[in-house]
Formats: structure tokens, sequence, C-alpha cells
């Protein structure tokens, strides 16, 4: 088994626990089939790193694991919520390789689906936190998960407004995968550090560790949507420069294209409309350009500034676990 | 001036602090589009009923306004939340007289707001409660609501069911206008009496009151839908019969009609397809068989047993004008 391999493993065994709350919590009420579709996307797969980064930042802040279940589930259910209405508002009829919810259940269902998980998130922490938690604890988790959803609203608005918008800088980009990527990344670290009782610097640290550990994820993402193989992307290879999505690669990519480069960029961002033949020959140019080795190596450089923040915690084995899932960011395939 | 009219007044009144709060709650962020999308809806005017419920709670258990405020905003702020959605889900264009947020900003926008107002009704709790309330009554708020909310959304999933079924109950349409109405309805008026610091009998008596209260308004509602002045009303008035709404009307209509009468109703419920004279041969069919009184009956003894809950409760003005207001509910004209 290689090394990434293990690393998956240990994310889904860690999980464990975490669906079957999260299968308590969204067991059947009437109407049944709104239940189904709220469980849907979470059956479908995930890597479950949302969790993780939760019940090790709690054990890395000297907690235990069982005190962070709720939270951790919560926050998968968060994450999952938001996948739901994006996918809705994408119109992306695929992820982890099964329908979405909105094409398997209409899009009613869906929205009510991701609104009801939303709901769950909440109920998840309130009814379940562990009793000698303060109430003022919990309080807490709430402002900081709440926080993180009001960012991914702003963060999806933009990623919404990017493929019509000519002048999107990288810049632009960063603030807009720190909204859609970070703020949740950050509240899992958070709150899992909240759950262990950690101090106000240990919960800080640990969110700017995974504050920078989600822009290298995100980045690393864009690049996978590119390269990976796409029977374990899950998603055709290429759609995000067939939807005219300003990933940083493709952002690079226009700024340092020749004329001739730019016109076979754009030819290729449009929609249904572009060839498979036109998808490859952008892939040329971006690979030509260097675009994607410089999205690597951006990658990198944010995974090393992430690192440097959990330097000073105690070393335990929840810590090195948090260092060699955030070092698999930019080793893994998919 | 008519009673009808002071007593809009009075809740329009009443529910200034609250605009006041909610408008700072919504104010822009980056991208400000997505704001002015969570503020369309709520800008377009509406009754402010829910916030009165949780105000006059609040005042009739013994507490003051301003505590109750932050709880007021959240309220009307999720009822807004679920409208947006709801709106969406059943491709209403017009509400409150004006194009509904998908109409105006698009759908992923709605989608979007929605999710943002769905977050700000937490924010406006977590973080703006009065200092001087215990976390653990923060909690308990946050629980209420987010039982609602939950219950909401199956009130909804089993309101867009409905149309295609062909064997609702009247009971059934009782449990579903409880989930889209009543379970809000109550979470105002406990919410109200927790902010006030109530004891849990006078929270559990304000809850029954205000639920029948829902139940009572929704049936009115119904009613509306096929007897108002459609400018006062802000939608066609017989939408409900197109869109083969089973409201009580309707199936209390269908059980008691003749073979020739049940073709009638049949024929309007055909959505775009079912002409204006449709339409008016099924509302005298309503009227022939008696179904419209039916309903009013039917709304009045909710009203009653809606008010026997209050009987105990200390007199004062705050409990006056819930009285008022319940009783207002099968007077209005819209």
């Amino acid at each position: 088994m290689s090394k990434a391999e293990k690393l998956q493993e240990n994310l889904l065994k860690t999980a464990e626990p975490v669906n079957e709350f999260i299968h308590q919590i969204l067991q059947d009420r009437t109407p049944s089939q709104l239940y189904e579709a709220s469980r849907h996307l979470i059956d479908a797969g995930g890597k479950r790193l949302r969790p993780f980064l939760a019940i090790k930042s709690c054990e890395a802040a000297g907690g235990k694991k069982k005190d962070a279940i709720p939270f951790a589930a919560a926050l998968e259910i968060l994450h999952n919520f938001t996948l739901v209405h994006d996918d809705l508002m994408d119109h992306d009829e695929l992820r982890r390789g099964k329908p979405t919810v909105h094409s398997r259940f209409g899009e009613p269902l869906a929205i009510l689906a991701g609104d009801l998980l939303f709901a769950k998130v909440y109920q998840s922490v309130l009814d379940y936190a562990p009793a000698k938690m303060s109430a003022d604890d919990v309080v807490n988790t709430l402002q900081k998960m709440t926080d993180a959803i009001i960012v991914l609203c702003e963060g999806q608005a933009l990623d919404i407004s990017f493929p019509k918008a000519t002048d999107v800088t990288e810049k632009d980009y960063i603030f807009m995968i720190g909204a859609k990527t970070s703020a949740l990344f950050k509240a899992c670290a958070e709150v899992g550090a909240i759950a262990a009782g950690a101090s106000s610097d240990t919960i800080d640290s640990l969110g700017r560790f995974a504050w920078d550990a989600g822009l290298t994820f995100q980045i690393y993402d864009d690049v996978l949507g590119i390269t990976a193989d796409e029977t374990k992307l899950g998603k055709p290879v290429g759609s995000d420069i067939r939807e005219g999505k300003k990933t940083i690669i493709m952002i690079h990519a226009l700024k340092h294209a020749d004329d001739k480069q730019r016109e076979t960029l754009l030819a290729a961002m449009k929609g249904e409309e572009a060839t498979q033949e036109a998808i490859d020959a952008a892939v040329k140019v971006l690979n030509d350009i260097g675009s994607i080795d410089y999205a690597r190596g951006e990658a990198n450089k944010y995974l090393e500034s992430s690192l440097k923040n959990i330097k000073g915690l105690r070393d335990s084995s929840a810590k090195n676990q948090l260092i060699d899932v955030i070092n698999y960011f930019v080793q893994r395939e998919y």
C-alpha cells in the first residue's frame, strides 16, 4: 500500500464514528424522500478531510477524539450542504462519480435537502455537544461555523461572477478560494481546538495552519482538474477550462500568453461549444507557458507557510498526521 | 382609520427597530450584489407578524422589548430565507407585489441569498443576544429555531409533493401547514418568552398559543387566495387552484363534489392550460359546496383554541395586542 493510500485509509477510518453520527442525525422522518436526498451526496463518498482536520486538531490540542465527533459531523454536513447547492448553481451533473442531488431528485428537493443539511449542522452541535462543555464554548464554536458559512456564500457568489469577468487577478482568485475553501478548513481546526478546551493562542495557530492548508488544497485541486485521471477525478478533465473558470492556472496563462496562445485558450472556454480538440490544445498551451508548474509551485509555497503555524505545538501523533495530510494535498492523484 | 389599519400600523411600528437591526446585519460586504439580493425581499414589505409575535410574547411574559430585538430580527430573516427558496421552488414571479429574488437576480444568486439569510439568522442571535442572557438560554433559543427550520423544510417538501398526490386528506393538510407555518410561529413565541426569562410553563403556553394561531393564519390565507382583492394580495387570485394546491378548501370541495362539480374543479387545476373561465367556474363550485365557509369556520375554531392557551397569562397591554392580532388574522383583507 502506498503512503497516499495509507493516508486515505486513515482519513476514512478516522471518519467512521462521524459517518455513524451523521446517519443517526439524518435518519428518516416524514417525508422520507427529503432525508434520502439529504444523505445522497454524503453516502456517495468524499475524502472526509474536514472531519479529519477537526478531530486531529482537537487531539493535537490535547483533546479526546470523542469530544470532537459532533463538531466533525457538523462540519462535514456543512461541507456537503454547500456542495449540494453549488452543484445546482453550476448545473453539474456528476460529483464523486455519481449523479448530483438535483440530477437525481430534482431542483426543488435539492434546494430543500441543502437547507435541511444546513439546519442539521446546528442541530449536531446544539443537541450533541459534550455535556461537560460550557454553553459559552458551544456558542463560540457556532460563531466560528456561522462566520465560515457567511464567507463561503460570499466566495461562491464571487466564483459565479468570475466566468463573466474579464479582469480577474491572481489576488482576486486567492481571495475567492480563501472564502470558498480556507474559511471552512479554518473553522474545522478552530472548532476542533475549542472542543479540546485549548488556549486562544492554540486555537489561532491551528486556524492559520488550516487557512493556508486550504489554499494549498484548492490550488492543487485546480491542477488536478487538468492533469488527473478522469476516472479518479469523478468529473470530465478540462471541465474547468470549458466552463471558463478563472483558476490560478488560467489567470497565469492569460497573463503570459502571446496572441495565438490567448486565442487557443479563449476558444476552449466556450462551454458546450468547445470541442475536445480545443480543450486539448488549451491544455498544451497551459503546459507550454508553464502555468501548471507555476500553480504547483504556489501550492507548495502555501504548504510551507501552513506548516510553520503548528511548529510550536507539542509533538504528538495527531500533529504528525496533520502534517502528513497537508503534504498529501500536493501528492494526491484526485 | 379602521381597527385593521390601526393593527397593521402597530405591527409595522413594533418592527421598526427590527428593520434597523436587519439592515445593520445585512449591510454590504463583497460581493455587494449578494447582499442586495438578500435584502430584496425584506425591503419589499411584509406584515412583520413574526417579529411582532416574538416581541409581544417577550413583553407578555414580563420581558423588555429591547431584549427581544435580535431574536425578532433573526426570526424575520428566517421567514424571508424560506420565502426566497420557496419562491424559487414554486417558480413564483411575484411576492409582496414585487419581483421575487430569483426573477430579479437569477436562480444562483437566489439560492445563495437564501443561504446567506439562513446564516444571518444564527449570527443575529450568536453575536447580538443581550449580554445579560446566559449562554444556556442562547443555546435554548437556537434549539427552538433550529427545530422549527427542520420542520419547515419537511413541510415544504410535503407541500411540493401535494399537487401530484391524489389522496391528500384534511389531516395531511393540517400536518403540512403546522410544519410550514405553525412551527415558526411557535418558535417566535417561545424565543420571545425565553428572552424574557420566563418559566417553562409560560414558554410552553405561548408556544401552544402560537401554534394554533399559525393554523388559523394559514387556513385564512387559503381563503384569501380565492376571495381577496388581487391588488392587495400581491399575486393572482385563484393561482392556488391553478397550481393544484391541496388547500383545506379544495380538499373539502373534492370530498363533497358531485361528478360534474369535480370535473369543473379538476379542469381549473391544470396550470398554464387552465383558462380564466375555468378558474371562475371552479370558484363558483367552491362557493356552492360551501367549502370557503367551511374553511372560515375551521380558522375560527383554531382561533378559539389558540386564545385559550394564554388565558392564564397576567393581563398586560402586550397580551391584549397578541389577542387583537390573532383576531385580525380572520378579519384581514390580504
